[in-house]
């Protein structure tokens, strides 16, 4: 089985977990998406992250979403798992269980109401621990639970364990981070990782300029960001910051917490790609306004984008 | 079936999840406990609580264990089930399985995170709904959480929703909030529930004073909190405070955040209650210092109630 | 005196703090950014928000700089004063000196820590009173403080004090609650008070078109908001839009909490507007990383936005 | 001018602020108790505390006070003074009267908000610095503040700064900290400095007997403080626990968050030591329940601790 490691690159979609209207899991939707975000260039696929409601699932569906989605990848590209839970008994079930379906890594997150960067360090090997002998990526993302976690806590981190092999880098701000990791690396200080950014993808081009492996987020479109990163890799840097930034008003509107999954969602159902926008509650609904103005940011983002050309 | 309903009192004992040394559930330990509960005087039990380790459990254990003392308790007594989860789906699955084993009533409490009123009124009913047809405790313990419950809110959730039947309210400061309860009840403006204090039983006199019907605590002297009440019945309130006092050392000591857990599981062992004080990751551990000072505080307790005399 | 009223509205641009390289207020340049401010079109200036260092200041201090640049200002724009402090005397204090000095209005945070809607509005109407006789803004900026301020609340407070005759509306996501407090307006369940945006002027077109005045924000080129703003109201959509994502690059990069006034003060020090971009301790230094994606940011939008031609 | 330095010890009391109904500073009161604590026999005195009401002072009345205790005690014991402002020109003003006006130390309390163990430590080194040349005190209070401060962390400030010279130890659990803190010393690990403990004296035979000097905290009844400590030092621990327990219960109602410092000045008032309970808003209120029980406190104090004699 593939497993990941340090050299994994490229965009990992953040994938939603698909309902239907009365809120079943969507199995046909999870194909369909699937298919989608590897035809649209993902070097890997994310499940069970935040924004894949991933506590709303009961065990058994959580893992019945990750069985049926590393069904259809059948290998193609590497799948990680979000196995954050309130206790490492669940964490270790779920770890378990997307082993055995062929999962290429873990991702843990510190939780809320840890304090000290030593409750921290602990928590994440304890959690490790728990997951058993899989890779796992460290997911750095303060804004919901208050959390941080230094340069030199993650360079401690990867030291001690050789599992970890990833960082999600969603700090906010987080720019200077992420050259602080690259320098460490570079001076010898510290083992190297693969590291992916997040947030929603608001800062792309400048995180991987900054040394940034790739992108592990859920953008609708994530062909963006599989796009801008060639353009950089080729030189082009003017090209990627023109293309980022015709879909940057709705990068920054999918983004808003809570509200951002559920934009998202609907354009992943206006897209074809997901069969239905709904949430499981606990959930914001959009509003008439809101759908209005994604409306508006869809249609200039389209006509922004074939105004670049080609490219 | 026995539910739960707004005329319930007494003394409802917190149960922690006994362990084995290599951290299996102790099903063994949980029979004894449950017999020693009752033996003590116990009007009620209440299982995966905060201080039932339940986040340690995943949910296969979870219902092993609620089942197991279910029958062990064998409809003598009332029993209460813990379902706070990180999403609904879980809580349902918990709350179908606790109900079918023959559980009394779910107890929700709202998580850290939300924010205003509307959002926990929202969020608990959200919560009831999906534990379905079986009454709810919904528990006020800011301390942890951030969440706050003004007595407004609980006559709010306590008009919408037929199902809340007790509140166990263990706020700090709390009394008075207690005394607000009982006043809107005499004066109409709310429908009778029942109400148990919490926090350790830090507070007990008083709050049986202000109107509690009871508490619900794990202390591990369960006795001591069934006499206090009866002596408080009796009119005998010197002696009711006298008796409490002289637990007041202990009480305090137990009620220390994280490491009273451990403690009481040490004194819950040493009384032969349970066979193991073990406790799953993560977890405090007891220091040679912590338990000379438990050692200190149980011979002292027992000299000072012995002192008192049989009352 | 001019006071402020509910039928503020236009562009409010929150002034920073400007400090000498030593450190000290350096008075020149507040002159020198009232004129800038009022030349690029403000229709009012705020200081000592969270972007003017407030807390870094002292009473003598904060005084200093209310005068200087209310004496520079001669009336020609309402001016309005943070005074959110620790306490209610030095709440006072402040207020009664920006009222003496013409100050139009003073602005009010509910801080950290409030749990519950009834001690969020309590504080309000406590702090009102502090501050005396002057028309408040009420500032809703949940990011950094965790208080939640729903629209119920906000008609509330309104209905209790005349005084309250602004918000800064500056939740994320805070669309939809602009949308509500609108309805209860038309409604005829609240009474008219002004709205002015925030949140850095990430959502700028939107919140205008959802019923704000106007925006109360330090973005480094009000000229750009007071532009969008005009455009928005002849009907412009497009083009409005389409000046606003030219400079989104950049109103993003300065939207990043803490690093962001720092990059603001360096921006506004290279218009020539303040004489240094230093902040007082505890600050982010800008690293050469930094500064080098700022210069970036600054040469495209200058680019983009003369693409955009006149206008 | 006598500085605190590693070797202090003893009861420190922390004073509250006495006002008069109207809620102006009341200075008579504050030299009745000034004496009414010295004849207590306490070995320091701490201003402008949490429980100082120091927030809701503004920065003319803080000195006001403090000047006023200092002429007082007029170097009998040394006087700590608390100077966590907002900012560090604030703090740096506070810092600087109080040293003018004969003070032994100020006390540093790292606020809410800091993320990560470096930011704590900076933030300290910062704050020492804008404080001069004048030892300080550090308060590890994580329960109002969220911020975490471990031993080692401790360690890291000492050896940083000469001028730490004491600790206030009221984390909570708190006692394996103080022991973990003695055992770096003894191993020649960390340089000595003093500890007091705090936290309402809740723990407090246990604290003494894990290594700490004293404690600081304000206890309506510090003359109880001093005994307990005198009756460890002369090796009769039953007595010291005897008498300390019996004013637990008092003790464990003044430790109410916000309630108890009305509690506690309510007491002052009624023992003479104050000649108002007033606190200044925002401020919670003794209902008639409250003060019933808090006179039913005080008579079961008085009995007991008739009851064990001279001592």
């Amino acid at each position: 089985m593939r497993r990941l490691d340090e050299t994994a690159s490229g965009v990992f979609v953040i994938c939603p977990t698909p309902f239907t209207e009365a809120g079943a899991l969507d199995e046909a939707s999870a194909d369909r998406m699937t298919d989608a975000y590897l035809a649209a260039g993902a070097s890997g696929l994310t499940l069970l992250g935040v924004m894949g409601e991933a506590p709303k699932l009961d065990q058994e569906e959580a893992l019945r979403f990750v069985r049926r989605v590393l069904r259809r990848v059948d290998g193609r590209v590497p799948v990680v798992v979000g196995v954050s839970a309130p206790g490492f008994a669940t964490m270790r079930a779920l770890a378990r269980g997307a082993a055995e379906a062929g999962a290429a890594a873990v991702m843990i997150a510190p939780p809320a109401g840890l304090r000290g960067d030593d409750a921290v360090v602990s928590y994440v090997a304890q959690a490790a621990e728990a997951c058993g002998d899989i890779p796992f990526v460290l997911q750095d993302f303060p804004l919901p639970t208050g959390v941080a976690i230094s340069a030199e806590m993650v360079r401690r981190m990867a030291a001690a364990d050789p599992r970890l092999v990833m960082l999600k880098a969603e700090d906010w701000p987080g720019l200077d981070k992420i050259t602080a990791l690259r320098r460490m690396e570079a001076e010898g200080r510290m083992r190297r990782i693969s590291i992916l950014s997040g947030n929603g993808g608001l800062f792309l081009p400048f995180e991987l300029e900054r040394g940034c492996d790739g992108v592990m987020t859920g953008y609708a479109f994530p062909e963006m960001l599989v796009r801008v990163r060639a353009l950089l890799a080729a030189g082009r840097r003017e090209a990627a910051h023109d293309l980022f930034d015709a879909h940057l008003p709705l990068v920054r509107y999918e983004h808003q917490p809570g509200l951002g999954l559920a934009v998202r969602k609907w354009v992943l159902q206006r897209r074809g790609i997901i069969g239905s926008a709904a949430l499981r509650a606990p959930a914001p609904r959009l509003t008439p306004e809101t759908i209005a103005e994604v409306e508006w940011l869809l249609a200039r983002v389209e006509r922004k984008v074939a105004a670049l050309g080609a490219g």
